[in-house]
């Protein structure tokens, strides 16, 4: 039996996973915003959720091999202490040390990217590779991977951030200052922005009708439907957003060399617009041509990933 | 005592090397150009220079403990099979089977990236890391890297093919077909063609005079040469090429977290006129300011590197 903690910016969520990556218990809580800069408030939280699993499940913490988590942010995973995680205006929490105190189980902690691309390459759609990049595209874009087996985290617990690598040129700049990065193409927000690029050029299509004009209520769904409905406009930011996200994966398997890519996040809801498209385009710039290519799919254990991923990090 | 091989597309190289990895001694043959398909003609070169220098060194073949070989091509490393290898004209020869059945020595084959990375890792510029990823720029540009103590190979032994990733448009196509590749803008042709461009633009530069007007002579060298004594038009190609090869980096950190950086191949040359620029690029585009940035380094074994990296293959 394995406990896996899902730490997001909003809500702690917790779930009683068997040897098999079921979840066969879940439960979650909603966290305060605020300061919390030992982590107290939300380490409490934590405890509280693994106590509540416990006793609902009827099992004693002994029973429980391994407690894992996965954190919004950069984690030292040798010592398990949380660098800085903006979300939850955290700086250098111990927070293995304060689990382990606690409940005197193993603790294992890493970034929630990585802990869901292990959970995909277990469980989910790439458990017959040897190696997995997951490429989350929601509000940013991010990524984790398991290389031969095993987590690939870097010197710093900072390796993946595919969201940051430059392929292009853009109209407007990243968060992170610099220009062209491939968030700044391929993320939700990209995808509204150019949107509305193209509308206040006063270029005419159906999403200005969905919105009743009100270009702020824009959203990627709202693209992606108005795409499927053959919009000319809609399919020009679908196309957009294909050429650059088949750069950026193309990019990284030209360095990694992976047999399967993972599709996740909010916009991976598209996938069924898109993915085909993708998968064409990458094989037009792909260098090796009879080189088998790697497959690429829509993750498929959706939210479940990251307690899933939590409670194996152990065997990643 | 170990003997490293360094297969090159006009010679090879072969030395002997000790555990320290010092080259002991060191020989070399030129090949002839043509057909090789089932790779007689090179084998029987390797087996050649393996002979001269074990009776030279006065050493029986029972002291050598492994034989290693770096190729210019695709490698499949547990079989020891080189895939395609364009510059000898090779494809699927099982050079490690022929040379375990001539010599009865274990035999590893690699990549020569690979092998060089693998070479400044052990004994080179980035001895004290934990993980290398070597940029060769030369005529294209590559790239190999030992993550966390092992060479990285990929799936199909095709990874770390930085000088095809995408970080721009160019004015020019790159030679795998696409638009905007690593190597279009930082190899030594990337350079050339760059400074011909805007010599025939009309610019005015010393460049023009050093070659007597025939464009076609001129080299990466020299326009560094001109960028050296303050020429503008070189000084503008210089500042190009130090745009791109930082976003290109800065991209592989990205994804790799690596703590060294090595810079090899022949336009390393010019190190000393551009990496106080090249590192103050990487600092000011890097996504994490407060992580301490990798070290990034001129490699320091030179040619040796192919022969040495290639005699420690099962040390990396």
């Amino acid at each position: 039996m394995r406990i896996g903690i899902d730490l997001g910016g909003t809500s702690i969520k917790g779930g009683i996973v068997d040897e098999d990556g079921n979840i066969i218990l879940e439960k979650s809580l909603k966290t305060v915003k605020g300061k919390d800069e030992n982590g107290d408030r939300i380490c409490n939280g934590i405890i509280k959720i693994i106590r509540e699993l416990i006793e609902e499940k009827n099992i004693s913490i002994n029973q429980v091999n391994l407690i894992g988590i996965g954190v919004p942010g950069n984690v030292d995973y040798k010592n398990g202490i949380v660098g800085r995680c903006v979300n939850l205006h955290w700086e250098n929490v111990h927070l293995g040390n304060i689990l382990e105190k606690e409940f005197g189980v193993k603790v294992l902690i890493d970034n929630d990217a990585n802990v869901a691309a292990g959970a995909e390459y277990l469980f989910g759609s790439t458990k017959k590779a040897n190696s997995t990049l997951l490429v989350t595209l929601g509000t940013g874009v991010g990524g984790g991977a398991v290389l031969n087996g095993k987590i690939y985290r870097g010197i710093n617990g900072a390796a993946m951030e595919i969201g940051h690598t430059i392929v292009g040129e853009n109209f407007y700049n990243c968060s992170c200052g610099n220009n062209g990065c491939l968030e700044t193409f391929t993320s939700a927000t990209a995808i509204i922005k150019y949107a509305i690029k193209l509308i206040e050029e006063g270029r005419k299509t159906i999403i200005t009708d969905i919105v009743n004009g009100n270009l702020n209520d824009i959203d990627a769904k709202i693209v992606f439907n108005a795409a499927r409905k053959d919009d000319v406009v809609a399919l020009e930011v679908l196309d957009r957003f294909v050429k650059y996200l088949a750069i950026g994966i193309n990019n990284a398997i030209s360095i990694l060399d992976v047999d399967s890519i993972v599709i996740g996040g909010g916009v991976s809801a598209g996938c069924d617009l898109f993915m085909d498209k993708l998968i064409n385009e990458i094989n037009r710039i792909k260098l090796f041509k009879d080189i088998p290519f790697c497959t690429i799919r829509k993750a498929n254990l959706g939210n479940s990933a990251g307690i899933i991923g939590a409670a194996m990090l152990d065997r990643i």
